[in-house]
């Protein structure tokens, strides 16, 4: 009999599930509200209901355990803290609660881990036991993958890779640091240094894609206007991809490791940012390391929430 | 019968070594001329010479090893590799030959990792399990400390704090990378900036202790001004501490790590540098890591290459 996991992607607005094999094919998938504003004992009830529906929906196999994907921090008992855009959380053992309620093993872990044990299983980091996980979202998300396992540290929050900074003058990041890479490349941030660029570059076609309304810029407008052939929207992304490459060095000369798999909605704007982030990580980092860099696309793409999951479902529970 | 091991500091002019206790005692201390220029094979003949010499004064007590600290990279294989200012050398395999010569068995890491394994047995990082180890000296050496384990990667070159860049924009460093941490307050790059800006600070007592020479200026002169109460002398360690402070943020960030043991001559400087780098760190690093960050000094002083070395062979020999 086949052995399944069920990966559960938790998000602030939807809840993902999904059977997933030992192969990283997604059986069965479905989803649900989150409704997080009834507070966590709801969502616990939602994650378990969506559980439950999968684990009945199965016709063949055998379930061996569910790993769920949360935001913000996870620490080394299980307990998610404070997970932006959920009210009423302060600390809750969303694993323990879960299984109580369904009869399935469950293990969790936060976004970011589970992004990189799901390319490490199913992904681009298949034939690297040693690599850097980068999420260009609305943060920079990480996670280290050293021999095949996620490098949690002593007290699960490691890999911070967006709050890396890249310079102690730049910029002011949310988290308090000055010139974190995140207050340079993260979703908002980019947007709005675009946006007081475009003051000096008002015939780029980023103006016209939002009709003038500068406050509706996003990176899937930079992207299309870069795709169309725009100079100022191209450099907008050589430069995004200069300021992750800059950290990628850095880190790379940390952990020793030679390879950076990058993914997320910003990671869209393809070739020109990986190919700036390749050539800036080959210029800046140690030579040993240099020599044999590379910095590559991630592969699960809108698949990674469920993947990841279930990957560290496997990672876990068997 | 006591269990000893000799731990070997093997300097570019000098060779010192000693016999180290379990409890980081050196029972006998000895040291005998590198004189590198004579080659790789005269080397090892210098190292296995005073080794022998060591092992045979011992009236009790059981050699159990012997631990080299080597300048320069070590492969995981135990190849020294390149070590600066020794002529003639590509890849030596020093434990090996070493071993050989002596009969004694012999283990060998970089200068770097050694004095961060020897904070962790026998120093300042005998309490913690996790530290980061900085040791500020010609370059910006590190060691990571996990578990009362060094960090080493996948191919032995992890640790490299000296080559993480604080700002993209920031001076040129030797490796070809720019801002690095090492191109702030490497000793030279720090005296060269002091003899530039003291251009506009001719008052500076460092001018009149180097008789106008500002070619001549080092860090311990640096330090004797800042002791006699030099403004601007006191404002040169308050910014290198903020320097290195912004790196430790960015690697505590990443490693999920609270304390940083910080040695070697810079670090001489003392109270100003110190309290610099501890303010810059809790005012930069992520809230759950900030509000437990220290950074303390180093314990082992002079002693650190010896004992490193000792710490080396109970680590992996026993």
């Amino acid at each position: 009999m086949e052995k399944l996991v069920i990966g559960v992607d938790l998000g602030g607005t939807f809840i993902k599930a999904g059977v997933v094999n030992n192969s990283g094919e997604i059986l069965i998938e479905d989803s649900i509200p989150t409704e997080a504003e009834k507070g966590p004992e709801h969502v616990v009830e939602q994650i378990s209901k969506i559980v439950l529906k999968l684990a009945q929906n199965l016709k063949n196999g055998h379930i061996l355990g569910t790993g769920i994907g949360a935001p913000g921090q996870v620490d080394p008992q299980g307990g998610v803290k404070y997970p932006p855009n959920f009210p009423g959380w302060t600390v809750v053992y969303l694993a323990k609660e879960v299984e109580e309620k369904t009869g399935i093993k469950t293990v969790v872990d936060n976004d970011a881990n589970v992004a990189a044990i799901g390319e490490a299983k199913f992904g681009a980091g298949k034939e690297y036991p040693d690599f850097i996980m980068v999420t260009l979202g609305t943060g920079i998300g990480g996670g280290i993958i050293i021999g095949g396992k996620i490098y949690r540290g002593p007290t699960g929050g490691a890999g911070e890779i967006g709050h890396v900074s890249i310079n102690f003058e730049g910029p002011k990041c949310n988290c308090g640091n000055y010139g974190c890479v995140e207050a340079y490349v993260g979703q908002k941030y980019l947007s709005a240094w675009v946006a007081k660029e475009l003051e000096k570059n008002p015939k780029s076609k980023i103006v016209e894609l939002v009709n003038g309304d500068l406050s509706k810029i996003e990176p899937y407008i930079i992207s299309l206007a870069a795709e169309q052939g725009d100079e100022f929207a191209i450099n907008v992304w050589k430069r995004a991809g200069f300021y992750v490459g800059v950290m990628l060095a850095s880190v790379m000369n940390l952990f020793d490791i030679k390879v950076a798999i990058v993914g997320g909605g910003v990671a869209k704007a393809g070739k020109v940012l990986f190919d700036a982030m390749n050539e800036t990580v080959k210029l800046r980092a140690l030579k040993p390391i240099a020599e044999k860099a590379i910095v590559i696309p991630a592969q699960l793409g809108n698949r990674a929430g469920i993947l990841g999951a279930g990957a560290l479902a496997f990672e876990e529970l068997t």
